[in-house]
Formats: structure tokens, sequence, C-alpha cells
């Protein structure tokens, strides 16, 4: 590690490395931007929330001047489209504004101030930034969960210095939104360690910093084996530092029955959910249990056509299409009615699709966890009793979808929606689960291994609670 | 463990182990225990809040019916007065009161319910329960901070079934007010699970609880080496659960100049806050900061005259008295000006106090950490200046203090109160630390080791939040 380590990005589509070469950072710069972040902190928390604000636009806007660049890089980098690129970058400069509106609201600022006279006692009670935090740029989110993305808006917003460990796929696009971060830095004449970029093409520098006495928390959005590696380096610390990790889900849908809209436009939104930029999304759905009735196989046959010609595409990087690879082969080998879809290019992967009755899925207890890709297994029930076990046997989740023809699903009297309730962050009716919105309600997170601690959100404004901790003042009225 | 264990309370007035034998549960009936709060874990989840709030009104009144029998009790376990029962007593009343009230109100409601429309999303925002909470009883306080104390009405008023492990120094007062929370259970047709009572004489039990699968949070009260065992226990576990463990502070206090109090008054009030009840208390003052000048040097004769003849008393219990002895001892053997009360009895403890110059402070690490019992370390600063060293060599803490005489101390100005702010949990001016208002604005933690978390406190309504997470309903408006 003392030497510079050199690597490069993928061209997914190209199916070749990007011909820049990139350099992890050595032991002691990696140093050096802990301690910049550590000087940060001390101004951050006496900079007040307005000033924030003006920053988080100033990105905004540096961002918007650098769209072309930023676009190349990423189109370059990631194997996503065009036109995703639009939304992601889209979406980017929402959260920015969301937040920047957000913490100049007289809403947050009357949460921040809160105040009571206890006897003699004025008591206020006052919120802080916990320190700096260690965002890891997730490779499927290249923009809106990466360099400048929710956790680190939400990081930003509450004051804390960022130390975001780039992504080593999407690196070009990462240091071109830097470059905007820094740009931002230098017009606001905010500290040089509000925000740091760390390269490494391993896992060594996200450990260090992970246990470094310096970090006061961290944000990470990945895999379950990525989250809980975190997990276990936080855990050898000398003291406890917060950790969000949002992690894998399944995201079971259930149609309880097939709804009034037709199935063919149905079949269509799941299809779209189900391999829509090849399935890479935390909330993509993996599992759909659909009664086993003559509508029910129609639908069935209905996703199994669509699935099977929908437009095939590249994975992300070369890992996680192996990951992909690797889990599919497993589940092909034990189910021969699997569907793989043609592909159009040998780097493509395919979409895929088992239809399986309830009797022998209760057997492969391997479908009940994450293929992050273009894959879903359709689960055919005879007994809507048995949607109970279904979904208990399931771990936590991101999310739950119900599909009813009810006009209104009346909650309580509902075992299984009683029982989502208790095992997701969010319950969706009549709605497929991908499309997380950014607002005030939005909760995505949920019981382990959904994310490490079901009691925060890493989406929308409340996700700023995971970095702030309140302080109460004290005084004497005489 | 199979066979059952005996042990006896101990009454540290007469220095005596009381006559009544109580049983360590058994690994079996520890397991039926955490099965029956299980159950009532899923009836809690849909019990609403009225509900709840009319239950722990209940427990009030069955404490009030049964208080004689309660003070009987204590009175014989814990080494404490009479008059201190019926302010923690009323403590205990009040918060079970504050909590009923608050999740019944508006307010509650209005945050329970948090929804908006977002284009053709209605999105809602509820607050669930976690889960089954064990809670670890308090010695220090055998109501306020035990069975019935803060930790227990936060996690039921958050509608989440506690398992409490009792104090095994205060056995006959946990079964009192047990007896008082079985009552109101079966009144209020709540499930027995609700709230369980282990007897364990160890630490074996709560081992095997914070590791249980259904256990799904921890509210520990306690000393820094018990919290880091809990802390431990649950990261073995295979997926991590939130731990709230509030452990040591030795809350410096300030002296920035000498008020315009008299001396003699503040001096009063210092003794009182390190001596009263034998400053058993994780709030008591253990480090004072006083200007080395005439003034400041005849506050300190001034308290160590009040120290010195300060009524000694009794420790909670043995444990307690061993460890604040032979701490005691190690810095009297360090330290030739080191001043110790005389005791009325062997088996009281003496009230103790130290005064050393910054310069000699500084060589004596184990002066910066907490000594639980009525001492208290006396630093005389001739540097104002080092204030802000001596601060920044701490580590996180409940409280810190300061007096002064500016009628307004402006805090964005004082770079030491600004180091204060991110260091501890309350900062208060020209008050002692002990007596926490039990209110909305209370914060009760801080940066570790004073909590294990700093972004939840222990006391007043927001500790529901530790146990609390939410969830997301999504439905679309057609």
């Amino acid at each position: 590690m003392s030497r510079q380590h050199s690597f490069k990005t993928f061209n997914p589509l190209k199916n070749t490395f990007n011909p820049h070469q990139f350099y992890s950072d050595t032991p002691l710069e990696l140093e050096n931007k802990i301690q910049l972040s550590v000087v940060a902190e001390r101004v951050l928390s006496e900079t007040c929330y307005e000033e924030i604000s003006f920053f988080l636009l100033e990105i905004k806007s540096e961002l918007i001047i650098r769209k072309n660049k930023i676009s190349s890089a990423y189109l370059e980098e990631t194997g996503l489209s065009k036109s995703r690129f639009e939304q992601e970058f889209a979406r980017t400069i929402f959260q920015l504004d969301v937040f920047a509106k957000y913490i100049s609201s007289p809403e947050w600022k009357k949460l921040g101030h809160q105040n009571e006279q206890i006897g003699s006692r004025f008591i206020t009670k006052k919120k802080l930034p916990i320190g700096p935090i260690m965002v890891m740029g997730a490779s499927n989110f290249p923009l809106a969960y990466s360099t400048i993305g929710g956790d680190s808006v939400a990081a930003l917003a509450a004051r804390c210095p960022v130390i975001l460990k780039a992504h080593p796929y999407h690196l070009k696009t990462s240091l071109e939104v830097f470059d905007a971060i820094l740009t931002a830095i230098s017009t606001c004449n905010m500290p040089k360690g509000t925000f740091t970029h760390v390269i490494d093409q391993g896992h060594d520098h996200a450990t260090t910093i992970a246990k470094h006495d310096s970090i006061k928390g961290i944000g990470f959005t990945g895999s379950q084996l990525g989250g809980e590696a975190i997990l276990e380096h936080v855990n050898s610390r000398k003291y406890p530092i917060p950790v969000f990790a949002e992690m894998g889900s399944v995201n079971p849908v259930f149609i309880l029955d097939i709804p009034d809209l037709s199935s063919t436009d149905l079949a269509q939104r799941i299809t779209h959910s189900v391999c829509n930029d090849r399935g890479q999304f935390c909330t993509k759905p993996g599992l759909i249990f659909i009664p086993n009735s003559v509508e029910g196989k129609n639908l069935c046959a209905l996703i199994k056509n669509n699935i099977s010609t929908f437009e095939s595409g590249v994975m992300l990087h070369p890992n996680m299409k192996e990951q992909f690879e690797l889990k599919i082969s497993t589940i092909e080998k034990n189910n021969k009615q699997f569907i793989r879809s043609d592909k159009k290019e040998d780097h493509h992967v395919s979409n895929c699709c088992l239809i399986i009755h309830e009797n022998e899925y209760e057997h492969q207890t391997f479908l009940r966890f994450e293929v992050f890709g273009p894959f879903v297994t359709l689960v055919l029930y005879d007994d809507s009793n048995r949607l109970e076990n279904h979904l208990a046997d399931l771990e936590g989740q991101l999310t739950c979808s119900f599909f009813s023809d009810e006009n209104t699903i009346h909650i309580p009297n509902k075992p299984l929606i009683q029982l989502a309730l208790k095992k997701v962050g969010r319950v969706i009716f009549n709605d497929v689960p991908t499309g997380v919105t950014v607002c005030k309600t939005m909760q995505h997170g949920g019981p382990f291994p959904a994310s490490s601690d079901s009691r925060f959100t890493a989406v929308g404004t409340d996700s700023m609670n995971r970095f702030i901790r309140d302080v109460t003042i004290q005084e004497n009225v005489n």
C-alpha cells in the first residue's frame, strides 16, 4: 500500500477497460484527508444552516455546469443509458434542492430550537452534527447514491464533513462530481475538509476509515456481505459509532387478486420493475406471489413473455455481472422450468424468470434472497392462507407490495399486511416497489438485513437524523 | 444453572443480608418469559396509544396502592433515606404521567401520522415499536431507573414489551413494583408478556437475553464496564440491535469566575451535589475547576469544610462500596492532600475530596474518570486558557456546567463552551448537574462513554425514539 497502486475503470458497453489510470491514495494521503475533515468538523458545527443550504445549492449549480462532462464519464463507466443518466442527474439535483430548502425552512428551525421553562430552568434542545461521516459510493446509483448522493447530502445538511470512499468502478464520474463540490467549497469559503474524496481500488482504505478514531458515523449502500464487513470493523473499534448500512432485499410482491386494470398492464409494470436498467435497484421486486388460478397463470405467462422479449443489456461492472451469473446458474441448475431471454451481445446478461409452485418454492430457501439483476421468481400459490407463512419466512425487507382489487385495504383487518408492517420499511398498495420518492414521509430502510438500523431511513429529509445528535442547554431564569 | 440458585439482598444500613431468599430463574423459565414477550409483541404493535396510556396510568394507580410495601422494601434494600424514597417515588409516578399524557396528545398523534401527496402517491409515515426490549434495572435509582423506571416506561410507551432484568440488590422492591405492573396488565387486559421480570444474581441471563434472536433492543444504565460487556454480547449477534447504554461520566464543572451569589451558597450547592445520597448519581460532579485566586481558594476551603462535615452514610450495596473504596484508596495513595471526612459508623463511607493544582492534575489521568460515590476533585487553575485543554482531555460526558458572573454567556463566542457542546449531552449554566428534569427538551446521554449512542436520550419523552421505527405506507390516489 505504500506505493501508489494504479487501476482503470471498465466500460461495460464496450466490454473493455477505459484508458484513464487512477491511483489509490497512499495511507499518508488518506490520513491527511481524515485530518482535513477533523478541522472542517469544528468549523461546520458552528456554521449556520442557511450557509449550508447555500453551499448545497452551489454544488447543484456547479453540477449543472459540468453536466456534459459528468454525462460522458457516466456513460463510459456504468453501462447505463443516456435517459437513465438524465433521470438520475435530475434526482441528484432534486435531492440537493430538497435538503437545501428543508434546512432553511421554519420547520427545521423550530425542530432545532425546541425550548421550555420547567420551574426556574430554561431548557433548550439544539441539533448538532455527530462529526465526520464516511460515505461509501454505491455502484448502482453513480450519481444519486454515490459522490453527492443521498448519504452525502444528508450528512452535509446535518453539518457533518463527508469522507467519500469513491466507488472504484465509476471514478471518473466521481471525480467530475467532486470537482463540482470543490468549486462550491471554494466559492462558499467552506473548509477544505468539508468534503474529501478517497480513492482505493480495494477495501483497505474503507477499513482504515471505519476503524479511525476521528470518524463518527458511516453511510453505506450495497450488498449484505459488504454491510456486514463494515459492521464487523466498527464492532472492533474502541467505541461504537452509528453505521447505517442499507443492504439486500428481495422486495416481495403479493398479488392478492388480479386487479381491475388489465393483466397486460400489470405484467408490463412488473416486467419493467424487474428488468429496467437490468434490475440493478435495491427495490427491484425479486419474488412475486400470484394466485394459481386461470387469471394468475395468464399473468405469469404474460410476465414470462415480456421478460423474454425485454431488451437485454450489460451489468454495471464485471463483479456485478459475475455475481449475477453465479446466482442465476445455481437457480437454473435446480429448476428445469427456468427461463432465460436471448442476449443481443455476448457481454450482455439475460433477463431471467422462474415460475414455481409454492410447494416447490418452500424447499428452495435461496429463492428468498436477493439476486441483484434482471431476475424474478413468480410463485404460484393455491392457498392465500399460506401467504403469511411465506412472508414470515423472509428476513427484513426494504419493501413489500400488495396488489388487490379492493378499493380500500383495511390495514388493521389483514394479518398479512400487519405482518408486512413488522417486516419491512415501506408497504406499497397497487404499485411496484422501484421508484423511491425523496420526501419527508419516505422510509427507505427496514429490519435487518434491509438495513442495519431500522430506526433510520436512507432517503428523504429524515435521513439527516442518522447524523445528528441533540444537546440540551440548561439555564436558570432568575 | 439448571438447579435454582438462591440468594439474598443486603441491608446496607444494618450491614447484614435481608432474610428473604430469592431464586434465579432457570434457563427454561427465562426462555418461557422471552416467548411470552414475543407473543405480546404482536398484540402491542396493534394496540392503540390511548390503551397504552391508560395502562401506564393504571400502573401508576397500582404503585400508589402499594406505596407502603414498596417503601419498606426500598428502605431495607438500598440504604437510601425515607425522604429520598419519597422523591424517587414521586418521580417514578411523574414519569408514568408524562409518557401517558404524551402518547395520547395531539402532538404525538400528528408525529405518528405524517402524510403527503407526491404526484399520484399518497404517502403516510407511521411509528411502530421495534420489539421486545431488555431493560437492566439500575441500582442507584431502585424505582425511577429500575423496574418501571425511565427505560421501561419509554419502551412501553413505544408499545414494546419489556423484559426486565431485575437488579439483584433490590429484588424485593422490584417484585413489589412488578406486582403493581402485573395487576395493571390484568386490569387492562394486556398480554401477559407485556412485562416480564427476570431474576438472576449474576450476569448469565442478561447475556442470554442480549444474544437472543427475539430481543430487538436494550436499555442499560450503569458502569462503563457493564455497558461495554453488553455491547460486546450484542456485537456477537447474527444481526445488530440497538443498545442504549448510559455509562460513566465525571461531569466537569468550570467555575469561570466566582458568581455574585455568595461563595458560601455556591459551596453548599456543590457539596450537596457531590455528597447527597452518597454521590450515587450518574450526574454527580466529579471534577470542578476553580480559579487559583483568593476567592477561588476561599471557595475550595468552604467546599472542603462542607464535605468534611456533610453527613456520612452507606453505599447502595457491598460491590458499590468496594469499588468506591478501591478507587478512593488509589487516589489517596497518590495525593497526600487527600481529605476524608470522619465516618459515623464502620460500614459508612467517608465523603472525600482532593484539592489539586492543574499542573499536578494533568499527570494523574485517572482523575479524569468517574468515581461513583461522594468524592470530588477540585482543580485550581492559574490560566483560564488552559481550561480548553482540560476539557479536551476528557472523554464524552453526560453534562458540563459553567458558573459565571456574566449575565449572558454568549455561546458562539466562547471556544470553551463550543467545545463543551461537542463533548457532552447537556450544558448547564450556573447550576449543578444533579437533578435531571423529565421533559421534552431533556438530553440525557452524550458522546461515548457517556452513552453508547449520542443520538438518543435516556430521559424525557424523546427517549421513546430509542424503541421506535418508522414505516411508510404508500398508496396510489386515482
